[in-house]
């Protein structure tokens, strides 16, 4: 491990320790993969349990050989799950001599037949959900998290400007893809992009054109695209690129562990005026977002604003999706994984952190038509933002 | 929706009722996108309540458009997830007006932060996990089914020709793996694979090389690989594949939802004895095992004849993966997830079925040199099996 992560991954044991304290937990368990490389630098099958107080300990159960080479925090031997319960009493009786210690667990994404397994195989801990609290360590990034983003940003960048040099009238959208997505690949993408919801999936984004852009699907964003089958009914399709009609590329990777997230709009030839208009209001709601974008801004009133443009420009109904099927953000954390903390939507009230990573993507939905709009990544710095993203900001006029 | 796809996820929701009658459930409530395509035809965003006797109802959130388009089973708008519970008291009362109805559900992918708010929503409900039941039930697959393992079988068979016509010494694992990858994107690979186990990903496959493929890791299966960064710790890196040393070349896709799962060896010059003594190995126990492959045969003996053969060959050390981080099965069920049941180890016991689908692997793994083995996907036949997958299986020596 680079020393700079083993550092790294120590100083976020201690964050977590500081939030368990405030919230009053004695424990916490990090089950899931993601979870484990951010605290201790391995994505080895096990459990870290990290004490409010003390040195954290990561039971491995494969691959020990490699836990080692990778961990910054102690690693020990998993053995039979049954006695899990007994080890960790044994390694920490301050904790687990309690009658009823408080056990905080990553109970978003860790499975209920595990999770019963574990409250059986430890039976006095009082459970409790510390996905909340894990999410809001994670949403302000440091420098080295940052730096990761900055790659992932250079990639699709370039896969971007690769993609459009090939795009041409008559060429699929899977075709396009395939090619953004061989780009991506060969600069170090890791092959995948981790979502956190259940059920969400993302392939390496998204080129979709025309009305199958504009196509709804369970894919919790903006856009999700027809796709190539009802088992994967999202992103791009065997549909062939027209003229004068939005091609939205919406393009991430994920480079050692980071993902970028950004799209760009567009078109061989000319787009129709009204969706034009959208693109437009798209952009004015961009640089509104980003003229109130600062430590101390808060999320769901960056939302709200953004609905009160879209109502202005007279395009509610398109904005977000259409319809029924909107989603109720503008944009969303971003980091190891594509759908982080803090959301920019209702409920969302904690004010913006210097740090924190953030995607944000006005976008326009018309059924039969397509989609429009943009997505940039930014991060919240001293006095305002940095852009992380490095495509720039516009409407493609392409000849193709 | 194809008219096969109908009517087949009728008679899958047919057979479901059966288990459930057996295993005295009242209900099933399917949770995870997999199961919900795989009982409606649709991946939309919801909850499939079948109860054991009449009309099951898929309840959708997001997209109900898609969802009426593609499901055929009969769609509810979900609503408010607190009103579920007397949601379906409401449509069900002959189950939910029990004292307390067994509802199974698939909890061994339902994270336990949704498990314990339908706990809160369906309060007279008693739970039981189901996962086994389901997975039993998706282990035998339809004609409709395997016809989409065979297309996928095509696509990595085209893929595994192309990649190896551009094998040369040098060239890194990542560029080959991107052209086989590209290769199966422009075939239609949707650009994921799905497992089941909870941290479990997978890439496309790999193609790895000498000491890197040997590389423990995490991912359950023989060979892991060293991977691009500790954040997505198996499969390609940035190794340049050289001359005399095994090329693992293990190549998935997924078709139209199902996946396809297979491993050729390569080498460019020639294996090390040992190494090729190993490979003979491989090719003898998938014979041994084609002679036992028919209805009626028990996975954990087919897997404990493979321990035997390893045993004879003195090899049992480097058999499946090597030492400590050897995995303790030879192959596996395979359809819409890489890992399905059944898993040719102990513990499964039940007579395998016509029509069950399984990737049989056996891999030797010698650390500091490379993994040599070979994985084909067979179909459990009338009289024995067929073999699905299409690539000519032999060691590859290339001129590179």
């Amino acid at each position: 491990m680079s020393g700079n992560l083993w550092t790294e991954t120590e100083a976020r044991r201690a964050g977590l320790q500081r939030s368990m304290e405030r919230e009053g937990l004695d424990g916490v368990l990090i089950t899931q993969n993601v979870g484990l490389y951010y605290f201790t630098g391995s994505m080895q099958t096990g459990y870290l349990f990290v004490p409010v107080e003390g040195e954290a300990v990561f039971y491995v159960k494969r691959s020990l050989a490699r836990a080692r080479a990778e961990s910054s925090a102690r690693i020990e031997e998993l053995g039979p799950f049954r006695g899990f319960g007994a080890r960790l009493a044994e390694d920490y009786p301050d904790v687990f001599g309690k009658k009823s210690p408080a056990i905080g667990a990553d109970l978003d994404v860790l499975p209920a037949q595990t999770f019963l397994r574990l409250k059986e195989a430890v039976p006095n801990a009082d459970w409790k959900d510390a996905s909340a609290l894990l999410r809001r360590l994670r949403s302000v990034k440091s420098p080295y998290e940052t730096e990761r983003i900055r790659r992932a940003a250079q990639a699709a960048a370039s896969a971007l400007e690769d993609g459009l040099s090939r795009l041409r009238e008559g060429m699929t959208e899977l075709e396009l893809m395939a090619a953004i997505e061989n780009s991506l690949r060969l600069q170090g993408h890791i092959g995948i992009m981790r979502m956190r919801g259940y059920n969400q999936e993302i392939m390496t984004g998204m080129v979709a054109a025309g009305e199958a852009a504009a196509e709804p699907t369970y894919f919790d964003g903006p856009a999700g695209g027809r796709g190539l089958t009802a088992a994967a009914p999202q992103s791009s399709s065997l549909r062939p690129i027209r003229r004068d009609e939005p091609i939205l590329l919406d393009i991430g990777c994920c480079i050692d562990g980071y993902v970028i997230d950004q799209t760009r709009t567009a078109v061989i030839g000319r787009l129709p005026d009204e969706l034009m208009r959208a693109y437009e209001t798209a952009e004015a709601i961009m640089r509104e977002t980003e003229s109130a974008l600062r430590p101390g801004a808060i999320p769901e009133r960056l939302y709200a604003r953004s609905l009160e443009m879209a109502k202005e420009a007279g395009l509610s109904e398109h904005f977000m999706g259409f319809g029924a099927d909107q989603v109720r953000f503008l944009g969303h954390g971003i980091g190891l994984e594509i759908d982080e903390w803090p959301v920019l939507a209702r409920g969302f009230a904690d004010p913006l952190e210097e740090g924190t990573v953030l995607a944000i993507e006005p976008k326009f939905t018309f059924p039969g038509f397509g989609v429009v709009g943009i997505e940039n990544t930014y991060r919240i710095a001293g006095d305002g933002f940095e852009t992380l993203t490095l495509s720039p900001e516009k409407l493609y006029v392409v000849v193709g």
